[in-house]
């Protein structure tokens, strides 16, 4: 490791980055499997192939590297939606990008939603932490939204509908399901819910959208 | 403490089985507000004023703490729930047992599911304890189920329903209610999803029971 990178200067050098980063996916990795407090930093330096003294160059504690994990994972729960999530704008796209999901979770073998453990670990015990959990879910929440008003400025779903509403009753359903298929070990859970929440937006489709989407099943 | 209650004779005293007992409710207490890694047994010790040796007189190790301590919060979490949740046989029950979670959310000042966090923090790493969990969120299922069955043979829900598919949505809805309440620390979320899982429910009222409703609410 050179001097310069430990120099502690604002501007990380692209090889201090690069180090930076290793520890956050290591300790985010760790973290997944294995919850916060079943973490230590020891683990986090092995496995990252870093010294005591390079990880405490970058993050104060455990909990400032924490906060960076619920960056990165906010991160790569949303992007690993992609393309989908950011073109929820049609009930063709809700359906693919809920087949999406439910492969997301089958490849993690149904360990659960890293967002959702970091939130039910540490959101009664970290304020820092709970504040930014919340703010990712609130970005994700934006996403599914912003697709839903799209269909009501479209016409697709009625001028009655609430996006945001159902923008986080959808996202309590996959959080949910998650869980359920997370415990049981079975993705029925993840699909029974997901399923129910698209169900609960085509209820709030909007007429005209209703009898275009019955002549084309007719056909 | 008597020598009898440290006999390890199979039957426990009435003393004896007080003490298991004030073990096993403390260690929920602090397992529920901070997890099972942040609880020590020293803590559960003191919170429970037993000694070491009282406490390993009826629990091998930690790992057999937190598997009572499941048990226990199961039926904490039912229990808390009736006399709702053994008549869900109509959606006037639904809506009163409803609001029976949304007021026992915001008395636990939205703290999360009990039951959830266990699953969510154990599920990964203790096949015992995610058995255990996945055993009591059926329970919590089949009361559900059974009340949502009865509403099916009485002609309010539709011969086509499918009790256990709904128990299970709403049982994921309500967990993912719990867990973003507790992240955003608002009711809301709780709200919403279960509000979804019931008018999802509603759905497959039947049509001779849809046409008695609609008359009722013309009255």
């Amino acid at each position: 490791m050179s001097a310069n990178e430990e120099s502690g200067s604002p501007t990380l050098t692209a090889r201090g980055a690069a180090t930076r980063s290793r520890i956050v996916n290591a300790a985010a990795d760790l973290i997944y499997a294995h919850g916060v407090d079943r973490t230590s930093l020891d683990e986090v330096m092995a496995k990252a192939g870093v010294s005591k003294s390079q990880l405490y160059h970058y993050f104060a504690d455990k909990d400032a590297l924490v906060l960076e994990v619920i960056a990165l994972q906010t991160e790569r729960v949303l992007g690993a939606q992609q393309p989908h999530l950011g073109a929820l704008d049609s009930f063709r796209a809700l359906q693919l990008w809920r087949d999406a999901l439910i492969q997301l979770n089958a490849s993690a073998r149904a360990k659960g939603c890293p967002l959702g453990s970091l939130a039910s670990e540490l959101a009664n015990d970290s304020e820092s932490a709970r504040k930014r959990l919340a703010a990712g879910f609130e970005i994700w929440g934006d996403c599914i939204e912003r697709g839903l008003t799209k269909m009501r400025e479209r016409g697709a779903l009625a001028a009655s509908a609430n996006p945001h509403e159902l923008a986080v009753a959808l996202l309590s359903a996959v959080q949910g399901g998650l869980l359920l298929s997370k415990t049981t070990q079975t993705s029925r859970p993840l699909e029974i819910s997901i399923d129910m929440a698209i169900a609960h937006i085509a209820r709030h489709m909007s007429s005209k959208s209703e009898r275009s989407s019955r002549s084309q099943k007719r056909r």
